[in-house]
């Protein structure tokens, strides 16, 4: 397998990056900021996607037979809103286009739980109902609508990972999980909202590995990539300042909730379940793990 | 309103581009070919909206405040299935960005029955599921889907016509309605499926005047474009025949039907009917006019 990873500098492409470099596959990374740190077997390519003529230059130059496509615009508290969302759908179909035309064979691309009809909550299996309320969700949904359908058309493998509630080292600091471990880490109050909704945690080795798997496998369609476990959003921190030791400073219900959030949104697990992967961490051991992460990254 | 009209040229573009200019709208018409007649209040434009520096230099040089998108890939035998439905997705993405970014206000755009799920057939309303199996409905649901959550985001007034089954003056000689009139005409035996499956066949003037009312309203979201009224696709053949005379050269059954195709797909009218538009054409009306079209299109 010859894998060009894009996004491969950010909070998901980083360990995915790792797993497939480290299990020998000739691995090409593309990243916008070139941040993405050196490993045998992995070979750097700096481009923006967003430029028609450096997708050209790219796929030109590297001629993969697996792609997986991680890129998108993911800035916290910008990206379920932001209209660069539709910016990065074209740009993916194009490189979709080009990627088929340069005799690409699989093709992998990073979805979201937010594709999904919210409104009933609940588990929700892969063929579930499609109705997305963002634009972030809407133009993940329609990149995989038209790629499904592009690779029927064409006999390209196709899959599409949809991931849930993603935690682990590298998350963006601004984020829920990192603020919290930061925070209490620094001896300061964590204000949070009262977190009654229930979410699918799961951590980015176990999204990591699944990329992998659905990279080399010839399974097709939809997967989620979540626990299928559910977890008060609350919890979460509970757990975090229990670990910390220092529950003292933990605020719930600091911060008014968001009006409309669902009660209950987890992964219905069975597909991923189908692919023969490790059982994903419990959220107890993945943010022991995360929290320690963020003790080095601050003395580092 | 100043409109710019994207393949203004086409079977449905002709007529809407000729009802627009006769009510007096600033219309600018966008056409690969050029072919499009001259009218008082047109003003042409020759454009491959597939090129990105030519759509950018089209917007900044129209600046319009209306957008209606029609322009496709519609290549008759080819369209369901053509791969530049992809292009054509990223190309009207692009398009809608830069659109909105010139100070636009309204886009319409045309969309097809083709995105509805068809298993369980039957009478389609917009709201229904969105479930397309072809490359050609799926890249036109993406649009949908993508440009519905965009103005919401940015306060855009979006609207989407699905059309049903076309027919009238103008259109590609390929399909169904216009061979069956030519071999008919022309003294021909004219060889057809059995056609007993149901279809919603609407005359293109009418098709034309619901985007017309489209644009000059503030409705937003899906209409279906369709009579409401279903006849058999046999029907059609033997409507044009009696209106001939010529049910003598007429051979239902002679070609091989389709292997699952749903047995009836018809739409639900009420969201179109509460435009206040003309009642559509009859099929009798319809096909009658379409026939003198032709004869007199064969002698000019």
């Amino acid at each position: 397998m010859k894998v060009l990873v894009t996004g491969a500098g950010g909070f998901v492409g980083a360990p995915t990056v790792r797993l497939l470099a480290q299990a020998g596959y000739d691995v090409h990374a593309v990243s916008r900021s070139g941040r993405v740190p050196p490993l045998p077997g992995l070979t750097l390519h700096r481009a923006d996607l967003l430029d028609p003529a450096e997708r050209q230059r790219l796929i030109a130059a590297v001629r993969p037979s697996h792609l997986l496509h991680l890129a998108w615009f993911v800035e916290h508290g910008e990206f379920w809103t932001s209209l660069e969302n539709v910016d990065w759908l074209a740009a993916s179909l194009h490189l979709l286009r080009l990627f088929q035309s340069s005799g690409g064979r699989r093709w992998v691309g990073a979805g979201t739980y937010a594709e999904y009809d919210w409104s009933p909550g609940g588990i929700l299996p892969e063929d579930g109902p499609i109705r997305p309320v963002s634009l972030y969700g809407s133009s993940k949904a329609s990149l995989w609508m038209t790629a499904d359908s592009f690779g029927q058309q064409t006999g390209m493998s196709m899959a599409w990972g949809r991931i849930f509630n993603a935690y682990g080292p590298g998350e963006p600091a601004g984020r829920l999980v990192p603020s919290v471990i930061r925070s209490l880490l620094a001896g300061q109050v964590a204000e949070c909202t009262a977190g009654t909704q229930v979410r699918d945690f799961i951590h980015v080795d176990n999204i990591a590995a699944a990329f992998v798997r659905l990279l080399e496998t010839s399974h097709t369609g939809a997967f989620n990539i979540g626990s299928g476990t559910g977890a008060r959003v609350g919890e979460v921190s509970e757990t975090i300042a229990g670990l910390i030791g220092r529950t003292d400073l933990l605020r719930l219900g600091a911060v008014p909730s968001r009006p409309g959030e669902p009660a209950f949104l987890v992964a219905s697990p069975d597909r991923l379940k189908s692919l023969g992967l490790q059982p994903p961490l419990s959220l107890t051991t993945g943010l022991e793990q995360t929290i320690t992460w963020w003790q080095n990254y601050s003395v580092g």
